[in-house]
């Protein structure tokens, strides 16, 4: 997905609050904002705006000398999901019908977001969880069984930290077996790392790799050539969040988009309002022939 | 008023919606915003944030060749204001202190502002002028009142077309013969020009004279020698909206800021929340000894 001129102003907001985020120091913010601004003024509208965020976000461990600054809030999300984690799995195995429960819950910790407008705070993810089903949904549940159920192995492209502990509620759903989970291949934002994979519980369940790049997205040709083998290989993918649906919405392969709309670029590009929480199936391979027609808007 | 990095986003922001406003041209916009982004990367912080939008805003109109593009929405404004002021007439004249109620429609007024995000429409406004008593306010009455009444020579500074409309109302409340009413210089956004003040009924009530300057608020260095000798030689100075606000709320000059706080910025500086309807004195001169301390929150 391009970069579109509606993203620039959101892209000098988020490098503002990523620099407040990771220093205290209000000279950086204005070197990093005055940067961002330059770039950005040439920037390339073909990339994806998580091209953009990747240059970013190096620049600011670059700036501050932190490799991760991102480290501590990921580990409190992390915390926080395995908090809420048990009673959650209690509810999947009592539901009627678990998969679409689970499925819910991994798009519903699509929430823990610190690229969006003033951050996330616990209370909210609660809430976000609590209220899972009564959010907006648009999804089609017998196609996303029948791609799922049919597929002899999935790549699951992982988000952020905290959200992978309510993927691997998914996951668990998906006879595992089937299932390599992908996280990021370095740090940026506060995307799920090998380390949060392993903290969530999935490294016992599923073989996990990394992407080999550090952009908050799957810039397939800034990944490692294993990665990319795997991504070619596998029969779906299913990738997580805003970030991965705007680098790969213009792949060939059969990939299942889980996120929450929260920036209206987004939500215009697959025709539905901000907040919606979208399961949306690109490809045709697994696909459930009465399933209802796609949205998908095109901005070219 | 300096520019703080709060600010540049919303610059940014505000470029985008401009280009999209006055032109239908994508490359036009796409244009606009690389030169607002290279522009605002060397950006001079300690100037307020109407010195840019002075200098976008004059691109805009030569990238166009339009000499006014916001002519069309600003006769639009007048023309709801004027349809809406019978009845607001009424309500004052029957009003147990029409001071107040003029006072508060003129702050009222204040929400037609084209710079704000999102814009602004009809409905809007015709909610916000019917709403005004229940809209939250931060003044002190007597105070006001005091300083109206004693000054012998008032300089109103008009900030939006359609608000002026409202601010005449208020203007016919503090004896018109003081009152020398002052717009801009030329075009700018939606600001009010003479044509405005005519509209609005108010040249056949009051001198109406213009700065000499197409920022949108009061840049008093950019300001014709002639208005800035009546500048210096009111005896009170009421300044509508962000935009007089942002320019002179260093000036040693007595004024009454009139605005809506309409950004987290100028809302954190007057330690209001965003919303307040506004009435503040700066200066000591026609000050109410009772008055109760003003809010007035450093950035420095």
């Amino acid at each position: 997905m391009k970069t579109t001129l509606d993203c620039i102003p959101c892209i000098i907001r988020q490098a503002l609050d990523a620099a407040r985020f990771v220093t205290d120091d209000v000279a950086a913010h204005e070197r990093i904002l005055r940067d961002v601004l330059r770039e950005t003024a040439e920037i390339d509208l073909s990339q994806s705006p998580p091209v953009v965020g990747q240059k970013m976000h190096r620049q600011l461990r670059q700036l501050t000398g932190i490799a991760d600054p991102y480290r501590k809030a990921k580990d409190q999300f992390n915390k926080l999901a395995l908090e809420m984690v048990s009673e959650l799995e209690a509810d999947i195995a009592k539901s009627a019908d678990p998969l679409y429960l689970a499925l819910r819950l991994a798009i519903a910790g699509n929430v823990i977001d610190l690229g969006v407008k003033g951050g996330i705070g616990d209370g909210e993810v609660r809430k976000a969880i609590r209220n899972t089903l009564n959010e907006p949904f648009h999804g089609d549940m017998e196609d996303f069984r029948l791609a799922t159920g049919q597929a002899q192995s999935i790549l699951y492209l992982a988000d952020n930290a905290g959200e992978i502990v309510f993927d691997r509620l998914l996951i668990e759903q998906l006879l595992p077996a089937r299932v390599t989970v992908a996280v990021r291949g370095g740090p940026v934002l506060n995307d799920a790392l090998r380390e949060d994979a392993k903290v969530a519980g999935l490294c016992r369940l599923v073989e996990v790799i990394d992407n080999g790049s550090d952009a908050p997205g799957t810039v397939l040709e800034d990944c490692s050539e294993p990665f990319r083998r795997r991504f070619d290989e596998a029969d779906l993918i299913i990738a997580k969040g805003q970030g991965n649906f705007e680098t790969l919405s213009e792949s060939e392969t059969d990939i299942y988009f889980l996120f929450k709309a929260k920036c209206p670029v987004i939500a215009a590009r697959v025709g539905l309002p901000v907040g919606t929480h979208v399961a949306m199936h690109r490809g045709t391979r697994f696909r459930d022939e009465n399933a209802s027609p796609l949205h998908w808007v095109s901005t070219t």
